[in-house]
């Protein structure tokens, strides 16, 4: 089978590519398993080298029409479409989040249209979709009323892979990420930047701003969890999931203050003091406007995984810097 | 004010036109009654004569952008957009459906954006924009998941409407319409196209084809309810609706049976005996997938009207059918 993975260079995808070259196998969602013969990954910055002969790259805007025909082709059996402009940048650039998140959507999905093969697509939606009054614990029934332009974008993309799978023209599974803790690297343009930020940085030895107020509930899965999630959701048989075609990726509800007290029990009182608390209106405004928690219930009946805890995430996280060190030290 | 209504030529859209006019002002959504100075019908086919200096008419494809450029300007302080491609052809025509339904309010939307002036916005939704499994009675707070295209593109509508306004580009209302029934004139392409039919055709004198189950329940609305509640939707200040911009607009919910047994009730048996039960599989599959009661609490509580009963509304049908016949006597 051939994948392509938008957003390929970024955290998520580069993961996602790793993770399925060690398996080198998928099931084609309906249950088959299926040698993967080619990964694609589609980005607007080059990937780091995948030393793989399975793995090709195109750089390139996702919103260019030519670029998604020639990513997108008959061969084309599986599509995890990751790209997108995140929710802090998505609002300070109205433009810039429509077009990437709403136009490279839909012209992504008209290619698939008319590569004719209805293939499989994977659209990572988030929690963000939800906002408004809402429920201390959401699900799958809750009313959508997004208060964020990524949140709005990105409830229409879901939308469209309901209506374009239910005509037929792909198969698509919209998987509803929560925040992403811990994530490796630099902070980004997120609102939820700070979830990793605060215990990335003093975990690296930096200082690192809380940016909400203690008692901030956020709903949030480790990246291996949100890797796994990608997968099941592909394997998934259509069937399954019926004519509801998003499904809440499970996650864990933690407090600011429980994050910090989690990192403090793991890694010490002087890793945790280097989290400093300073309430930024901008991302509590955000913040405020997602869910805390939600329902795990119909995602874990279909079989996605779920974290232990936030402890558990932090030990792995830990884990992934030594042997990323390690890599580095031998090369 | 300076109004714009496109769909202008159509039922709703005339009526509507006709309305204000009587009227002459119209509260500014702020609460202000303000002069109506111009009324500005936008639409694909030239709307008949109306002999009043305020009204002028566009005719041209609402997704033409050169078009929407001369539609609103600086003077444009409100917007009834009614165009659309109804529910059985979007379906039909995947590409139609999308470029009017979703492509024009986009650029629409961003006409108004461009603008600068936040003029006020009353989007025509509909009930279609609920969908899959459904409570027996539907409300704000049922989530959507529209399983028709049209439902599906104004859904993605009322999102659109729901940050445009958010960010301040307009004053967005999205008002969820019920079917409408007695719509005067020919059967047109909408899946719920004979819920008037079987009223209409029989007042005149031809046979009508119910193809639909005699149980099957209809959500619906009268015409004149309708341009009640377009008008309301409009004079509702703004921060009456807050951050859910979309309403319910009242209806009464009536099995296929009783609207039969009410056009016997008022018109006669002869007249109801015009009607032939014969069942189309394309049609019930439509119309099982919407909603067929409301609760009207959150509507009723803005100040929208509401239908007495199916009885009531097949009267005014009628009365308005002699005055329409009273008219083109006096020519």
């Amino acid at each position: 089978m051939t994948i392509v993975i938008t957003g390929g260079a970024g955290f998520l995808g580069l993961r996602l590519a790793r993770t399925l070259l060690e398996r080198s196998t998928l099931r084609d969602g309906e249950g088959l398993e299926r040698l993967i013969d080619r990964i694609l990954l589609v980005d607007v910055t080059a990937p780091p080298a995948i030393a793989d002969p399975r793995v090709s790259c195109i750089v390139g805007d996702i919103s260019d029409r030519g670029l998604l025909n020639d990513m997108v082709d008959a061969g084309t059996t599986s599509i995890f479409h990751l790209a997108a402009i995140v929710s802090g940048m998505a609002e300070a650039d109205f433009d810039l989040g429509i077009r990437i998140n709403i136009d490279a959507t839909r012209h992504l999905l008209e290619a698939c249209r008319r590569g004719g093969r209805c293939p499989r697509v994977v659209f990572t939606s988030s929690v963000a979709v939800y906002g408004g009054d809402l429920p201390d614990i959401i699900s799958e029934t809750t009313p959508l009323n997004p208060q964020t332009s990524y949140g709005i974008q990105k409830a229409i993309g879901e939308l469209l892979i309901g209506d374009y799978t239910r005509k037929g023209f792909i198969d698509g599974r919209a998987l509803r990420l929560p925040t992403i803790s811990v994530r490796p690297g630099r902070p980004n343009a997120a609102a939820s930047s700070f979830v990793s930020g605060i215990i990335r940085e003093p975990l690296n030895g930096e200082d690192a701003v809380c940016p909400v107020d203690p008692g901030t509930r956020v709903w949030l899965a480790s990246p291996d969890t949100a890797i796994a999630s990608l997968i099941a959701g592909h394997e998934l048989p259509s069937a399954a999931l019926g004519n509801c075609r998003w499904v809440n990726v499970p996650g864990i509800s933690v407090t600011a203050a429980e994050m910090v007290a989690s990192l403090e029990r793991v890694a010490g009182s002087e890793v945790a003091k280097r989290v400093r608390w300073e309430r930024d209106p901008r991302i509590e405004r955000m913040m405020r406007g997602w869910p805390g928690a939600g329902d795990n219930s119909r995602a874990r009946a279909l079989g996605f995984p779920v974290d232990e805890s936030f402890d558990a995430i932090i030990r792995r996280h830990m884990e992934d810097m030594r042997s990323a060190s390690r890599d580095s030290a031998q090369v």
